[in-house]
């Protein structure tokens, strides 16, 4: 086990109706409040209406700022910095999934730095202090609820990239499975494969004597793939929904990562697709990351051969790779099973831009720390993700 | 699944030479620290000057008081009180295990508070607030170094109670784990069941329909047993000594807890016994657990069951009772193999004061949620105990 540091701040508040109680958790912090979401269902369903109402009832002063996008994109962060630097806001609610959450990180921490808040994403300037931000959830997938990380895709050129530091934890995650009822398949499904990849990038490590967490990681897949085949017959069952919305922050809280070397090659690649195809990220995930497998067992095969056994049931045989194929083999059916395409032909992306991805993928250097991944690596794994 | 809160600021540092970096965050939160251990071990190991050196490195005032013992008692807490009165001291450092930790929490939140500490012990008053807390662990067992909790003995009468609240969480553990190097297996071995037992109070709830915290419960059980028969095998592997330090704090941190009714009569029944007795907390749950197990069981087959075949790979069989007796049977052998006992007449307690305890554990009503246990409940337990 490596060294770790481990702090996470976000309070949960998880369960029926919770999202009431918003205006008095918001009033901890501040009085003027930016209130951030998406393209406006959440008045459909009547969600703005009370949460703008908690928030009245606790006196706090309201601006918004909808409109935020699937890959949530750099120009409306530069439209909610000015908002909030213009307004003295001091308070950011992100009311939605993660591309609503991620686009209210960046606006808090680009307030409060003098410069472009792209350098952060570029790495030109380090993040030290952020506008708190609380989310209330309706899309149980990113795990930005309690994360420590923004992705925001710049139109110019499309680059989709990440940025993280600890002060960026929401300050409270509200969390009622009962907004998600109404996710329609493919977004529950997305969600998944999202979650689900989360905890991929944290358990094919080179790490070892990291039993305890390698446990915790197969629990965690076994019970999201349990749940996703539930919620695909049962949509509106509370009881799986809640299931799924807690394992997706726990996917991505840090706690299945602590002591390990992380991967996240897959994120990098999928990344540059939705970046530059604006497909949704889990749907891109569940093509990356089966090609991405296929490209780096022979790295680890006991370890391969673990996952296909202990996350699908698969029985270890004396070929190993066979096994490890199965276990595969296994994860691609399962995302068919919940309705996501495996190939990028299905979602039809063709290889016309398959260089051009891998060389921008790994134009600051190798990636992935499972198996680093040059331009070449990236661009067999495309290969092997086309068909 | 239940709604639930879940917020925990606790910083861990863990990992190898973790608490030289001690100064610097105790000088985060005050100036004035209360350093405050158990018997000296801590001085014979060298861990006291390591202490003392990075404080005084970064300029913090020490006051020192040592010998807390294991049920640490209340007079040692009043004088904590003083100290800390007497010395405007705004930060206590509890330098040991789960004994140092809780008195430290205690001194901690009886500073504050005009009445006496007991009260809180009592439930006459509510804990609101806390002279901050920081953790340099040594024993892993108690998970206090993340918890919200503290248990004390009072001499007069010789109650042992436990009190709670969320501002109780120490506000730093330092966790590293050569300093366990040392311990004696018996040591280990009442930690082993210590943390195991905590899980239990969790995963034998009346809840439904908490499929992904069992599944958390059960991989942690797992590590917890595999790890435990490795470390007496091999004490000196800072690898497994890594794990078990990490599945303690995991055990009690309250995650495996989320959204689920917990039962906590073992506990109790327990702690009249090493009230009384001076018993090892750990030795004592490991004769308590099994014996309340047998007699539960048939309020929920399914899940002991469950507990068998997935704790300990007992094979599920038609007759239900078999399979669950087989369960409890590897627990106990578990028990014994790693050198506790699993009988109160082998730890030298006899029958003579089972209607006095059976009445202390059940003075303020019944005890437990997954059954609830009356005085005559308990002493059935307790004779279930015996031998």
């Amino acid at each position: 086990m490596e060294n770790f540091k481990y702090e996470n701040q976000t309070k949960i508040i998880f369960g029926k109706g919770t999202e009431n109680d918003v205006g008095s958790l918001v009033k901890e912090y501040g009085s003027n409040v930016l209130l951030h979401y998406g393209g406006g269902s959440i008045k459909r369903t009547g969600l703005h209406a009370r949460v703008v109402k908690s928030l009245k009832a606790a006196g706090v002063n309201i601006f918004e700022l909808g409109g935020v996008v699937p890959n949530p994109r750099l120009s409306l962060v530069y439209e909610g910095i000015e908002i909030v630097r213009e307004n003295k806001i001091d308070f950011i609610l992100a009311v939605g999934g993660g591309s609503v959450i991620d686009s209210a990180k960046a606006i808090g921490i680009g307030a409060l730095y003098p410069g472009d808040v792209w350098d952060f994403f570029t790495r030109k300037a380090k993040v030290e202090a952020t506008i708190p931000v609380g989310v209330i959830l309706t899309i149980p997938a990113a795990g930005s609820e309690s994360s420590t990380s923004s992705v925001i895709t710049k139109e110019e050129g499309w680059y989709k990239r990440a940025v993280g530091s600890p002060v960026m934890r929401p300050k409270f995650a509200i969390m009622n499975p009962e907004l998600t009822l109404t996710l329609t398949q493919y977004q529950t499904a997305c969600g998944i494969a999202d979650m689900l990849s989360h905890v991929f990038e944290r358990y094919f490590t080179n790490t070892k004597h990291v039993d305890y967490t390698d446990e915790l990681c197969e629990a965690t897949m076994r019970s999201i793939i349990k749940h996703a085949l539930m919620v695909t017959n049962n949509p509106n069952d509370y009881n799986v929904r809640s299931e799924i919305m807690w394992e997706a922050t726990m996917a991505h809280n840090g706690l299945l990562g602590v002591g390990r070397e992380e991967d996240w090659a897959s994120h990098a690649i999928e990344h540059e697709l939705s970046g530059i195809y604006d497909i949704a990220h889990g749907a891109g995930l569940a093509i990356v990351f089966p090609a991405w497998m296929k490209y780096v067992y022979n790295h680890d095969k006991d370890r391969f051969v673990r996952f296909a056994n202990k996350v699908f049931g698969v029985s270890v045989e004396v070929d190993m790779d066979k096994t490890i194929n199965k276990g595969i083999e296994e994860l691609e059916n399962f995302f068919e099973k919940i309705g996501l395409k495996t190939k990028l032909k299905d979602v039809k992306i063709d290889r016309l831009r398959f260089e051009e991805i891998a060389k921008k993928a790994t134009e600051s250097g190798p990636i992935g720390r499972f198996v680093k991944l040059t331009e070449k690596d990236v661009l067999e794994i495309l290969n092997l993700a086309y068909e």
